[in-house]
């Protein structure tokens, strides 16, 4: 439906468009319609031209005018969408309900485990880009190979044997666009419908999306401030017999619990005698306050039964969307055929901006600031939250507080209340592979500041005190 | 399994850490261990351990000797690989074949469709990444929403209005980290195991994987220098009713074929009535020699039925990975749930990038050069094997030659040996869904220089004639 400026017909042309995203179901009843002076400057005709299309949609009963505020949609001028509606709507996809949280911008975000951006180097960033380009001229003419470029994964395999004590070859590391593509990438290799997969409870509510979308049936794990109940899991594993266990045993998200050494140890040698495979997802394992946590189980795992991710997009550098994926062949060769079907390799030069950077002095110096100035805002967070009576176990890491509100409260029903007052969080149902902790919430200290913290919170109470 | 430098049973950790990976499978039968020194180097322990280790593994006839030249892996010792594989193997993954040769490393490329990159105007990009940094000083801090920059999506909808008369809105464009990914999301989202998919034939074969893998059955539509067979299309859709046709209709890849304008409103008339979505993928409409190519399918759908690919990534700058897919409503929403699955947004820095380069002159600028070079790039190829007595109708656009070999020819043997040579070039059977074709060859033109073009082509055809 191109409109051809030289058309007699032109204002017929403005009315064929608007009618054909109403069929389209674009624009809901009683929905706004574009002003006149916006939709003549989208288009590029006059003014005119749009006001007799509108005049005539509005004979026709298609929209209304309500007062002077301009055009809706009229409910009956829905017809068709149905329609066009029927053979796309029958794939089974999945609803990722806590992107919708994400995207409702408030002032007090509360919900997204996010570093706050003026925590971040930034100025030191660009330098490190200009160097970049210097040393690689073709960088941005260049595809990366599927696998990752092999500079970083040779000095990434150095840097987790020096500082981990790990033992991983370059060939053994993927480089992937963030946690989440990694996850993803793990899912779509391993899992097939009807597929029975372990998760903690609560968990990250990203990763139940996307093993539900994959058709795994998601047994729960529970995890508490002391680690696992490991008879629970090994009962799991030989009754279910499945495939993996999706887990974050350090600072895990959303309680920020740590397991215990004895427990990663015990956990491995379950997985290798059960043949369950352990996705061990190790986000935070950097922002700790006061001591390191333990070695990730990878470091435990002689039969490759353990598949390790670590991310650095949430504190080195989020513009970026680096992660990695460790893991023994065969299992990596599966995960390269799904990689490339992907996106063929993550863009090069991501890659080597996060290389020089991430092996810098500056970066551990920065790591160290970060950890105290979100330490500072978690205690800020837990003092002002500390007369409510709600409980938490206060984390040694991580980004979040899981809170336990009273048992009658919905979280639910509180953040609809708060996203009035312009305060997000998330509610912990989201979190649960069965949809229940209805009465708990996780609240990141990690984005806003200190003085938007305290007021955000005391809103917060404010408005639960409602209840 | 870390080895800790005080333990006395340091040549055992060595010995167990060896044992660990030949279990897994690491090693082949034959496969040469690293040397003694290069272990000890990347084990930071003494030559003499190392040295140890693998005298009692060749006692245990784990590995063996050969010569002076080192020790490999002995056939017997593979045990347990299968053990391990069992419960990792049984997922259906496809390989790509095509990757596989893409990963051979030689001098004469003609299998990877990709631009030379001494033909992008790679000082020029890295002043535009610094004004990028000034412009968003925080861009490194940041996350892109799933959908993409807003600022790029109203940037690009305004550019194909102008440029292509395409009426899109920004909320209709979803950016991507290239094309690959975009047929990924768009089959995830749409494909269920055995719907019907049609695909020309031949044509890119990662689709073929992509379509393949999400358990799609694949049905043929012939392509022709002058478009498709209307009616055995129509017949396709009424007899198989499939849910999609993946098309590349604007210098096809691999034949360079385009459709034409009279083809293309029958086929979006077909898609309507037999509501079976297209799905044109347009990466090369700007690779034009001489006259600009019809306008895409996009520009004549108002059904909604038509979902537009535009890659960015082989043109302007690979090393961003920047593609576009334009869908109305609904569409765009399962979109945008399973590309929140897969990696929660393209980086933001990529599409800033981007944003700044692709508006400016300098961008028309350099597209016009290159067309002037890879048009030259292609007389030279085509002047190669004038000669030859071989097939194929040359490109009006593209990077590609699709060429005829006599019937009797396998291109798959000819591969073989000229790999040999350091030659390579995309097998017929790869790109069609038959997996037949196999007296075809593509040759693509974009990659290596004019003087690598003629002596490559020359030592390619002196293969040919030992057949």
């Amino acid at each position: 439906m191109p409109l051809k400026k030289n058309s007699n017909r032109l204002f017929e042309d403005v009315y064929d468009f608007i009618v054909n995203r109403i069929n389209r179901g674009e624009w809901m009843a009683h929905e706004k319609l574009p002003s006149i002076r916006e939709l003549a400057k989208e288009l590029n005709v006059h003014r005119l031209t749009v006001f007799k299309a509108y005049q005539r949609l509005k004979e026709e009963k298609k929209v209304y005018v309500k007062d002077k505020s301009g055009y809706f949609i009229h409910p009956g001028s829905l017809e068709g969408f149905e329609h066009i509606e029927s053979p796309i709507y029958t794939s089974r996809v999945q609803r990722s309900y806590l992107s919708e949280i994400h995207q409702i911008p408030v002032t007090y975000q509360f919900s997204q485990a996010l570093i706050d951006p003026n925590l971040l180097p930034n100025h030191y960033f660009a330098e490190y880009v200009k160097k970049v380009f210097d040393l690689y001229p073709k960088v941005l003419g260049t595809y990366s190979t599927v696998q990752g470029d092999e500079e970083l994964r040779e000095a990434l395999a150095h840097y987790f044997r020096k500082r981990h004590q790990l033992y991983v070859s370059a060939n053994e590391l993927i480089i992937t666009s963030g946690a989440q593509q990694a996850i993803n990438l793990i899912s779509q290799a391993l899992i097939k419908p009807r597929d029975t997969v372990l998760m903690e409870r609560p968990t990250y509510s990203a990763a139940i999306d996307i093993f539900r979308h994959q058709g795994a049936a998601i047994i729960p794990v529970d995890v508490y401030p002391y680690g696992y109940d490991i008879e629970q899991v090994e009962r799991n594993m030989k009754q279910y017999k499945p495939r993996l266990f999706y887990l974050n045993p350090t600072f895990h998200n959303p309680t920020g619990y740590t397991v215990p050494t004895e427990h990663r140890k015990k956990l491995v040698e379950l997985a290798e005698h059960y043949q369950c495979l352990l996705v061990e997802d190790d986000p935070f394992h950097d922002i700790y306050f006061g001591h390191e946590p333990p070695s990730p189980l990878f470091r435990y795992d002689t039969g490759g039964y353990v598949i390790y991710i670590r991310s650095y997009s949430k504190y080195i550098a989020p513009g970026l969307r680096i992660a990695l994926v460790a893991s023994r062949q065969p299992l990596m060769k599966i995960l390269l055929t799904i990689k490339s079907l992907s996106d063929n390799g993550t863009p090069l030069l991501n890659q080597k901006i996060f290389l020089h950077y991430f092996l810098s002095e500056r970066m551990q110096q920065h790591l160290e600031k970060l950890r105290i100035a979100l330490n500072i805002r978690k205690e800020i967070m837990e003092e002002a939250i500390a007369s409510t009576g709600w409980e938490w176990s206060s984390p040694k890491g991580g980004l979040n507080l899981w809170v336990k509100l009273p048992d009658e409260l919905s979280s639910q029903s509180l953040l609809s209340k708060c996203i009035e007052r312009s305060i997000s969080f998330v509610p912990g149902n989201i979190c649960d592979p069965l949809n229940e902790l209805d009465s708990w919430i996780r609240l990141s200290y990690s984005f806003v500041n200190e003085r938007k913290l305290t007021k955000g919170i005391k809103e917060l109470i404010e408005v639960y005190k409602t209840f």
